[in-house]
């Protein structure tokens, strides 16, 4: 699948970061930024520029505040064509921590919402954009949202946000290709001047699936991570990505000595993956959280009780 | 998507047995049976009637032979309604080894053919259903098969063939979605008489979405294996496939289970599931033995040397 427009964008140490409160070495982190610049891949996102009065640098790693002088720090010397994103909440940033785009190393900042959120990520959005950033909004947890409420939505980013590219962010891991394709004709329906992205979980090992579902149907933004890195089950991998996409300007080898150095022995140390309770909350469209909980205590293997308490909670 | 025509097909007895000689215990195979009953699916495929003259008994485990007195100890005393099927390759079978159905416990017997053997296939298929076993032929290898030849097997198949189904095999986990759509439309284009089926491998995470789609496009004999057990990258995984199905026969209860009793204590003992070397060589469109081999080696974890070794292999 060659198309020029496709762009790669990395988020390995942002969504791996939450596993770990981002508490990840600079060691690692540079490699992973000189392996992206090696291969070629568009964007890397490096963390969350949270608030330090809501998030305490005591309990967190440096990558939940993305400090632009931690940034620097991390990129100096190593030569890139790679851009520099960082993600933020709604709710969880100061918008006066954000510097000029002139004076940052930042390129990007992508704004994480809910639909119902849609107003507070505009402010924000509009708000980076005039700073000079490239900017995106991210909408989360998109198998839950209510189809009326998604148009509208999306109506009014069409509108009034100044966002270049409007992400669905499968955030349970819930979606088949068929609600993904439908999601991505709905998107590119309403936001005529605006690209579509994809940001896949993998609880149901369809991560990379749904990603060039989206490929297929025009989005042009892609969200992978380094060995599927990330929250739970993980993310889609960059490795299978790139070998999908027959852009020469691509090279998979430097992902893959990163992976032999630097993620096979970190799987060790933290875990994500194809791990069944995070295929079970895909399955029901649940968010993680009970199943992070269940990796957590002594019952981390009892799949059975754990899919029966879910469906035996109360119904609404 | 609900479509009684559905058959949920298992085989993580036979495609696991390539990893370790088709030597499981008796008490696993009667735990992987009786869970598969319980759990409402259709087939469950135990291993290989080959031809004792050919192989050894000594050297490999029981399910590479498959005698009838062996399938009657593991079914025998279990409620189920699963049927058992075994499968064949061309040219490593004695017809003479086959009983007729009447004094078996066998249900089924698949073929399994590449393009070029289909006369071959088609003869031992017609022995088989002759015999009064219901019968399939799977062709491996499909995304090497030239498509003019793969279009003569398939027209052969309609026209000499008392197969049942026909089963499309992605044995070096190398198709994506769109691929799987045109394999599927053309086989329901010749194979008017017959069901497709489908057998993925997971190299490049895609054994589930293949099957997806496979489904969408009305193939009705879907493989899977529990917790995806299979050679190499392993397969479709069974939970991920009942939890998709929304026929109320199955009950991924008692395969949850099994994979917390059986299955991941299983895997600290052999190797299966998404290993990079499984994803390059599903990625380039090889066969998993050089794979297999560097996973043997000392060298197991170097990905770039082996990616490189493949693609620096003199050309044709």
């Amino acid at each position: 699948m060659f198309r020029e427009k496709i762009k790669v964008f990395d988020c390995t140490i942002r969504d791996g970061g939450l596993i770990n409160k981002h508490d990840f070495s600079d060691h690692l982190v540079r490699e992973v930024y000189k392996a992206l610049s090696a291969a070629g891949v568009d964007y890397m996102e490096i963390g969350y520029k949270n608030d330090k009065k809501l998030f305490s640098p005591k309990e967190f790693g440096k990558w939940k505040f993305c400090d632009d002088e931690d940034i620097k720090k991390i990129i100096d010397g190593i030569p890139s064509k790679t851009k520099i994103s960082c993600m933020v909440d709604v709710d969880r940033v100061d918008v006066n921590d954000i510097a000029q785009k002139k004076d940052s190393p930042v390129d990007m900042i992508r704004v994480a919402s809910y639909v119902k959120d849609i107003d507070k990520a505009i402010y924000l959005v509009n708000n980076f954009a005039d700073k000079g950033y490239e900017t995106t909004v991210n909408i989360m947890a998109i198998s839950r949202a209510l189809d009326n409420e998604l148009t509208e939505a999306l109506e009014q980013l069409e509108k009034e946000c100044k966002a270049q590219v409007i992400y669905i962010v499968d955030s349970f891991g819930a979606l088949y290709q068929e609600t993904t394709e439908y999601l991505v004709k709905k998107f590119k329906g309403i936001l005529k001047s605006k690209e579509i992205g994809m940001h896949a979980h993998n609880n149901q090992q369809l991560a990379f699936a749904n990603t060039i579902e989206a490929i297929i149907h025009d989005a042009n933004f892609m969200d992978a991570t380094v060995y599927g890195l990330g929250r739970g089950a993980g993310n889609c991998p960059l490795e299978l990505l790139i070998g999908f996409l027959k852009n020469p300007k691509f090279d998979i080898r430097p992902i893959l000595e990163l992976i032999s150095k630097e993620f096979v022995p970190l799987r060790g140390k933290i875990e994500w993956g194809y791990i069944i309770p995070y295929a079970i909350t895909g399955m029901l469209d649940e968010h993680p959280k009970s199943a992070i909980a269940l990796r957590e205590s002594h019952k981390k293997e009892d799949y059975r009780e754990f899919y029966e308490s879910l469906i035996g909670e109360e119904l609404d």
